[in-house]
């Protein structure tokens, strides 16, 4: 019989499902080969267990399953199989060595799901932990909708799955609709039923995942099971990041987790499984760790702690500040010292005036703008954009390639250029590096463009990173009603602000 | 002296922070216009308080809080002021009765920000709340970083505010610090140092914002400061739409919202602000009351409570389901009748099988693929898609005029159209409009492109939600990495389903 690694007793267990429960998130469609590559990044970030998959749903899934399993992963790797016999063979034939077999055991689940009586759930819960356990698997029991579970019903369950040899007993709370003091009174009363390990399963649809998943280790649950970005069905799973950083810095609580990977991880899961994660998400939000008002900004550049609750850097993350509306002089100033400019009180003011008066019509400014503004008030032209765009024109549809011409002046010279790409942004976009190439030789690090619902003239932005030959990261982003439009501007300020930190770094 | 509106003491109070702190999010750059449509829609929805700015940052931000002041709302309109006279003096200028003034209490601010010695921190508390009283306005006082204050001295100045005439105090946990038994704890402790109602601003720097409000209002706050959204500085505030259910469904507390304009006000605001709200967001996002997976699609077709804690309808939603991997016969079988298609148990059989063979590659599938494959296993024809793209081309750039011409067959005969836009995608998107008039006189009820991360050739998502004239709405998504022809392809699909409605439902 296999022996299950065991996370150390002061640890929290980190059951990670965001290829099962994660997977099920609608609008998620990976293929096996992503769910592989996601499997080593888990590992990489230290969770103890992966829930790879619910094997009987489809061909790829387990043929997915199987490969991870092989894979010689730290973390354990687990399947979901309903407490039926035919489900724990395909656990089997992935090569599993855990299985996380389930039963719902509340009324509603019972009388309209599975029209199945108490006893006959009962006996099901049994027989499939007893089936997994005699194929030497680590069983985790899950009884679904536990939280909505007649309480006596759901302890006769645990206790009788525990005498059937399971491994781990899970707490689901699978329609996220209880509240943090009744999770640590459900966790209690299990514990007084059975000496297993508890889990607990906490969703979203109400905002307290977290709280929930906390309260339920903090009344005596050995583990819980969350997602990379909070993915699952509906609202969603537990996230893992909020979870594991609040265990850490707010309850002084261990675990396996490498927190310097978890920004890395949430951008990879992200960008496989194709959900954005919104910008006001605590600790992988775009804004987590940004800074526009000028209060704000003020505090963080004498002392980050004034506004941050842990710095940056401990979850794999910078800090960033932007100026706005709300900015002040003291943040408009430190970013006009990161470029080496230093403008008088007088000429900070003016510029300070002028940033608002824009920003009051609704308009965002970039850096490359608030240099230019900044140029302007101190009647300096060093801070002159040095790329200017002429014009540009592309042809894009189906059954064609792609094309961009762009016209632009670099430096003082004329220079135009064309190229092919994948679709209409690529193209200009490689067409504009080819003439960059001599003045700032930048790489594109990142490409975003986040659209609002609207109709087809709805405004999207557009974020573009990119990155000089010494490594210098400089972001620019632009909103307008044409993605193309917007998504060539914003390029441009980009390589401007290079060209900036350039001229000013050498001059300086 | 002007008196308040009270809300009625068996009420949780709320008060709306999105025009302030949420406007605060860096990013959101909107117009005193806008402010003021917002702050129309938070009355709508029901707020007891909307801060609708912070007077001193700019001339816009008066411009646009005296008028929502002057706007004959029911809610109190408040402004934010520090501490100080001049910022007193702004809030007075707008016409307010009601300001929220604040100064840091935790050595962290006063030694790194202020520069202030905590006697001169209390005095400017005292003498600011003094100030504004002296000018009939009702005062919330705010002791920033509460949660991070020495206790003793925090209560101090709470007492000494009191004294002054404060009519309330609030608790910020401004770098969302704090957990729900600190602030359950902090509650009772200034309960015990002043009479005045007790509101509490929890950041959600952990994921924690929710649960600690409501821990606030359970220790005896009066009122929560929130934000649609979770909007505001980093991680943002704790969600309106997430506390005012759980109060009502979890913890049957009362209170002034009306909770069928939730999702409304939710996408008014991100449309408005910019700020997009992730698929897997309680109670607003797109995923909220969304099923895929089998074993959830079939619990929902025998009883929605099954797998939803809520009826959608209550926050103004409706609960959508769609194919996909985990997709099982029922939920396919279910998808189907709502076309009024009736496959025989083999003929279902099979277009699972087909569905789950297309989704182990990764893509997902819509619904008129779906209609497409039943059409193929039941050797129906009329399930065929009438649109059909031969192809199309754009022309677009800069100094030019976004021009599309698309040519496709429609039910059969030929037909080429173009036509210009505001961008490449709106003009083919109107040039597709242009013939499909005749057929299917679609309108065009939201375009929406979430992007992920990634390079310039990184994969675009595409959802466009037509509406028929007898105000059916069908919605398709594509992905792909050239963003114009996934939104064609996105509306073709959308017009072949509702096409597909027209033919079934009128033939069956």
């Amino acid at each position: 019989m296999s022996k299950a690694r065991k996370t150390s007793s002061d640890k929290v267990r980190i059951f990670d499902t965001t290829l099962r429960d994660g997977e099920q998130t609608p609008g998620v469609n990976i293929t096996p080969d992503q769910k592989i590559q996601i499997a080593i990044k888990l590992d990489e970030l230290g969770v103890d267990a992966i829930e790879a998959g619910f094997p009987i749903v489809s061909q790829g899934e387990m043929q997915a399953i199987k490969a991870i399993a092989l894979q010689g992963l730290k973390a354990e790797v687990c399947g979901l199989a309903r407490a039926i016999q035919s489900d724990i063979d395909s656990a089997i034939k992935c090569d599993l060595k855990y299985v996380h077999t389930f039963i719902a055991t509340s009324d509603i689940h019972m009388q309209y799901k599975l029209k199945m009586t108490p006893q006959q759930v009962m006996d099901s819960a049994v027989n499939a932990v007893e089936y997994a356990k005699k194929h030497g698997m680590q069983v985790e029991f899950s009884a679904e909708d536990a939280t909505r579970s007649d309480r006596q019903f759901l302890l006769k369950v645990f206790k009788a799955v525990t005498e059937a040899g399971a491994d781990r007993v899970d707490i689901p709370d699978t329609v996220g609709y209880r509240t943090p003091d009744y999770i640590a009174q459900i966790v209690k009363d299990v514990k007084g039923a059975t000496d297993l390990p508890i889990s607990v399963h906490c969703h979203n649809d109400f905002g307290l995942a977290v709280a929930n998943a906390i309260a339920g280790i903090n009344a005596g649950a050995a583990c819980a099971h969350v997602t990379i970005n909070g993915l699952g069905e509906r609202a969603g799973n537990a996230s893992l990041e909020e979870f594991v950083m609040a265990l850490e810095i707010l309850y002084n609580k261990k675990h396996n987790i490498n927190a310097k990977l978890i920004y890395e991880t949430s951008k990879f899961v992200s960008n496989t499984m194709g959900i954005m994660v919104q910008p006001n998400k605590a600790i992988i939000g775009e804004n987590a760790f940004g800074h526009e008002s000028g209060i704000h900004t003020h505090g963080i550049i004498n002392n980050p702690l004034t506004y941050e609750p842990i710095a940056p850097e401990i979850v794999g993350r910078k800090r960033w500040m932007q100026a706005g509306k709300h900015a002040g002089a003291h943040g408009i100033r430190a970013m006009l010292e990161d470029f080496g400019i230093k403008p008088t009180d007088e000429q900070l003011h003016k510029i300070v005036e002028k940033q608002k008066n824009i920003a009051d019509k609704g308009k965002a400014i970039t850096t490359s703008e608030l240099l230019s503004i900044a140029g302007e008030m101190m009647n300096n032209t060093k801070f002159e954009e040095k790329f200017k765009l002429y014009d540009f024109h592309i042809v894009t549809g189906m059954n064609l390639i792609p094309t961009a011409v762009v016209r632009l002046n670099a430096d003082g010279k004329d220079f135009i250029a064309s190229d092919i790409g994948v679709g209409p942004v690529d193209a200009a976009l490689k067409a504009i590096q080819k003439i960059s190439g001599e003045l700032a030789n930048v790489k594109i690090r990142e490409y975003r463009l986040d659209s609002i619902s609207g109709g087809s003239d709805a405004l999207a932005e557009v974020t573009v990173k990119v990155e000089d030959k010494n490594g210098n990261v400089v972001s620019a982003k632009k909103a307008g009603e044409d993605i193309v439009v917007a998504s060539v501007q914003a390029m441009m300020d980009a390589i401007n602000k290079v060209l900036l930190r350039k001229v000013l770094y050498s001059k300086s």
